[in-house]
């Protein structure tokens, strides 16, 4: 092939537009000792739809006991004025959780289940079997009332505690997702260990066994920095939404020193710079990821934030 | 093309190998206050050697005034004790610098020059063409010594001052390179303003210009944090060599707050992950930074010598 062919190949693979989930204010803030008030929550929500971010996650639903950040998601969906087109999300984990957030008219939400006994236990205090039954209640109680939903494979890449996670296991939850009729499959790298090779790998592989209809969406950990070259990988296979928290908010429990989420104003300047469209204006978000390091009185992992032109 | 057929696509554009070179002691040092002794500088080199990195960059001729990090590489030079399968190189900017390097006997010589006017006049006080013209008599000068040869193309990805660099600026120097008779040549992403696109874009072109006998090499700066990304795109459109530095030790004059090369101990974990081998133990390396970091009194962008298990 010669080079103007090896060029276009790579240029016809990638897509023009990439859509960017924010976050921050579930995976990010939930490993956070400080309190976030529901005013506070909506002005990071407002700061993000300013930023032109298109589908924010709220929070979840689940126990305060267990997340006490979480304790005001459904207080924060009662008080947020929802904008047109923008999607706000919240994940839950039960039965329980559903119904709240039905009873808030969340229009998208992400359910999960995990890939290895260790994590589940630790996760759900389910099996493995017991966990895939319980999201599969959850998928078939969502579709039936409307809501749009996203489906994950926890540590689809390896696993914190076990290690390589068999492909069959990804494969049956994909496969499990598909037949259910989700409209979204979440590889989710929860960790921190995928590679862009495993990425491309499974991303490729996952693409195939459930066609073009359903999204594969990326939820990708930095934890070994190098985030952004699995967003690039995850691309070329197939994958158009990611999800990312500002200024990379997060961390994984079980990796001492674990980044967070890739930050979203990181991936949107690269896509930009590549020409692929977010729609997202990232030194918008880098001024509100200065914001959130102000209130956690820390310094966040992004990197476009704190390059010298932004805080002008 | 089914899933196979495009996991076997990714696949088999993968090399089995990657050479990385080292050049901490050199991009990395010379942006530093505290002066490094011919020994430190040893003991670094011993470090790298006793973790399998197969090419060290030792330092550069240049005139002590200009950069005084860098005036003991002669002595460096002649105190070295040269194993068997290592290849030491250096940097040359000028006859005087390249008749220095002939006499402490380098094996291999990087020299390069500029695509931008303003850049080239900060750099080396010349105009673009008499920057051509410079390195194309320390090339032919180099060869006739018997020298390995790479040829840089400095900004080849964008210029701190002036931005955008013609692409024909740039083929017009590769042009050059390859009609000299190089060993390899450099495309410099000198200040960091690559990204996955235009370094596929770039490499994909250049290997079809110059064809497979001159190998393809990256200097890259991970200044917006798609340093690894690069790589992986760089991988992919035919390059095989990359220089990288202890820690992401270095800078970038141009930009304040800019991250130093792509550490060496992330880019050679990341490929290891990938399956591409380096020969490079990155834990070993991992600990040569904590030593770097110690010297130099702060911490270093690396992401692999930070977590908990490299310490041990």
């Amino acid at each position: 092939m010669d080079g103007e062919g090896r060029i276009r190949k790579m240029i016809d693979n990638l897509p023009n537009e990439i859509v960017v989930e924010e976050v921050s204010l579930r995976d990010g803030l939930q490993i956070e000792d400080r309190p976030f008030s529901v005013a506070e929550k909506l002005r990071f929500i407002r700061g993000m739809e300013e930023s032109g971010i298109k589908r924010i996650q709220v929070g979840s639903f689940v126990h305060p006991k267990w997340v006490p950040q979480m304790a005001n998601t459904d207080e924060v969906f009662a008080a947020l004025e929802r904008k047109a087109g923008i999607t706000y999300t919240a994940l839950v984990l039960n039965e329980k959780g559903l119904d709240r957030a039905l009873d808030c008219d969340v229009a998208l939400l992400s359910m999960s289940t995990s890939t290895t006994e260790t994590h589940s236990r630790k996760n759900t205090n389910q099996t493995l079997a017991e966990g895939r039954e319980r999201v599969q209640i959850l998928i078939e109680k969502s579709l039936k009332a409307g809501v749009h939903v996203r489906a994950g494979v926890i540590m689809a890449f390896g696993c914190g505690y076990e290690g390589p996670v068999p492909l069959e296991v990804v494969e049956d939850l994909v496969d499990l997702y598909a037949r259910l009729g989700v409209h979204e499959i979440n590889l989710a790298d929860t960790c921190g260990l995928a590679n862009p090779r495993s990425i491309y790998e499974l991303v490729a592989r996952t693409r195939d066994r459930v066609g073009n209809d359903i999204a594969i969406l990326l939820h990708l950990h930095d934890t070994r920095g190098f985030g952004l070259a699995n967003v690039v990988a995850g691309i070329q296979a197939g994958a158009t939404i990611f999800d990312a928290s500002l200024g990379g908010l997060g961390g994984c429990p079980f990796i001492q020193n674990a980044r967070g989420n890739i930050a979203t104003e990181d991936v949107v300047f690269m896509l930009g710079e590549m020409g692929i469209s977010t729609g997202i204006d990232w030194k918008g978000l880098s001024r509100l990821t200065l914001e959130m390091e102000e209130l956690l009185e820390k310094t966040l992992p992004s990197r476009m934030a704190h390059l010298p032109d932004i805080a002008a």
